[in-house]
């Protein structure tokens, strides 16, 4: 990264539609609605125990969300830029009365044929989803406030991937069905979401240096995402090699 | 883990033979020696690519060891404590004049077909790898000073791999015996430093609450080195699927 940072220094400022532009090319290129563990997701060609072992790792991620935001939060200085983010946090913690994305993600977790108790204790998540995890709240915490924001823009790409996800989980896995409010929230939380991270990087990213660190955050945050689905696939597609001390499907499990 | 430390004040103390017996139980289940990427590399089933993409991640891992002992040393009040621990950076870093670790492992970089440079600039290394390392730095630097200290106790068990691996190496890849110095140092490194180590860990671990939470670190550094070659083993070996932007094997570097 030092050495992109270096060379910028010669490149010109890029245009506003270049710098935008940008996040989409890393998008198309890394985000993981390409990934072959997805796919098959999406094909319908996943066991019920494999569905399980994915609801349980995200679910881990889910549970870090609010503490990546809570970090974000704690950089800015800006009450306004505050105001708007801590929506994310109420999202995904609710309110106290209505269920928030954690608590729908555990129901998506029951839904699977798992308990919440199994989801909330971290039992038999892969050391790989703590690792990268880990990575992103590490990330929003040392990197700017730049870098942090432009790390979200992953949100960008999400609501193309749950529509189609809640299309084919309904067709695929149709006991999955009433499980999915999850996935409805984010339909519109995502976007906008998206859109004012995106108008707020583009407005605070004011040299070419700022700009490809923040599209350097994207990448990094692609490459988090991506490594928990390799972890998955590994894991439990091919070869389906759990590490010692994973979660195991149950025999029962292993059809589609 | 909240849940064991919970439990285990209810149960005894472990003798010292006891706890010390739980420490190789613990690698005999979760110790890398077992690891299909290992006993591919041991069976000289691995390609010069493949040694490429161990060697250049491998690589990322011993550069952050020195890091990982100084936030160790930076645990310590104890001056004798940090005169035998500091040797572990004297190990890896060199004196100036002899060669360290690092310095040896890039040598062994080089004969795999690699450049310095391009361990150096850390092209290419799998995020999953850069993920499980930080996961090591991060566990020595905020868990306790006896956790810290417990979790480098995979040095027991190195010794007996790495003389495995030396002769395998020889056999399968003669190309590589020139640069195995990094091994011939651990030969004597590993055990002096292991021996101080469970010592210590023995002396320090004075309820059953604190020698469960030594076991736990060693289970989480089995954890970080598991991962590594998780990864490895999925993006180079099978499916053979490295995430985008990580290193890629020249065609004519994928014979064994």
């Amino acid at each position: 990264m030092t050495s992109s940072v270096q060379s910028s220094r010669e490149k010109p400022l890029l245009s506003e539609a270049e710098f935008i532009a940008g996040f989409h090319a890393i998008g198309e290129e890394r985000y993981h609605h390409k990934h072959p563990f997805h796919l098959l997701l999406h094909e319908g060609k996943l066991t019920r125990g494999q569905l399980q072992a994915w609801a349980l790792n995200r679910y881990y991620y889910q549970s870090r969300i609010p503490i990546k935001d809570a970090a974000i939060l704690a950089r800015s200085e800006d009450p306004g830029f505050r105001l708007v983010w801590r929506k994310r946090i109420l999202d995904h913690d609710g309110d106290g009365t209505k269920p928030g994305g954690i608590e729908k993600w555990l129901r998506l977790v029951e839904t699977t044929g798992l308990s919440r108790e199994h989801a909330l204790r971290g039992d038999g998540i892969l050391p790989a989803t703590r690792f990268a995890v880990q990575a992103y709240v590490d990330f929003v915490s040392t990197r700017s406030h730049l870098e942090a924001v432009a790390s979200s823009l992953t949100e960008l790409f999400s609501k193309k991937l749950i529509v189609l996800r809640m299309d084919r989980l309904r067709e695929h896995y149709p006991w999955l069905s009433g499980g999915l409010d999850y996935f409805t929230g984010r339909l519109t939380q995502a976007p906008e979401d998206a859109d004012f991270a995106l108008a707020w990087v583009v407005k605070h990213a004011r040299t070419r240096g700022e700009q490809d660190l923040a599209h350097a955050a994207l990448r990094a945050k692609c490459d988090i995402l991506w490594a928990q689905l390799d972890a998955l696939y590994f894991a439990y597609v091919n070869p389906g090699w759990p590490p010692p001390g994973a979660f195991q499907p149950a025999k029962e499990s292993l059809r589609t």
